[in-house]
């Protein structure tokens, strides 16, 4: 799971930074606390389906986009 | 939050069925309880992106793949 999480939350983060937001910026926007967000780009946390659909509504970007190619997650 | 576990559920069950499984095989090919799988199916739990993979991989689907396109979930 470890290797998945910390796929998509790195993904997560080159999406947030190429939008030019800041984590806390981007934590307030998708009403999500601040050290939770640090968790989810860290990949120590396994977040939702629908948590994936919110980021990726923020980030504008197609929820698939975000998530690693299965050879990245294994 | 309902509208894409029902898209997510239906895109899984036809899946499921293109590969000529029953809920209960893909159940048990899955280690997930067969209620489970059906509430998946109809859209009532909110999977993690770790199932979303775990499913796809049973599957033999690009996770991607299953993911209602945002129209579809909203």
């Amino acid at each position: 799971m470890q290797e998945l999480a910390r796929a998509l939350g790195t993904k997560i983060r080159e999406q947030r930074k190429a939008k030019g937001l800041s984590q806390d910026r981007f934590a307030l926007m998708c009403g999500v606390d601040r050290s939770y967000m640090g968790r989810i780009e860290r990949g120590e946390v396994n977040i939702t389906v629908e948590k994936l659909y919110q980021l990726a509504q923020t980030l504008e970007c197609d929820p698939a986009s975000l998530l690693p190619k299965l050879a990245e997650s294994q």
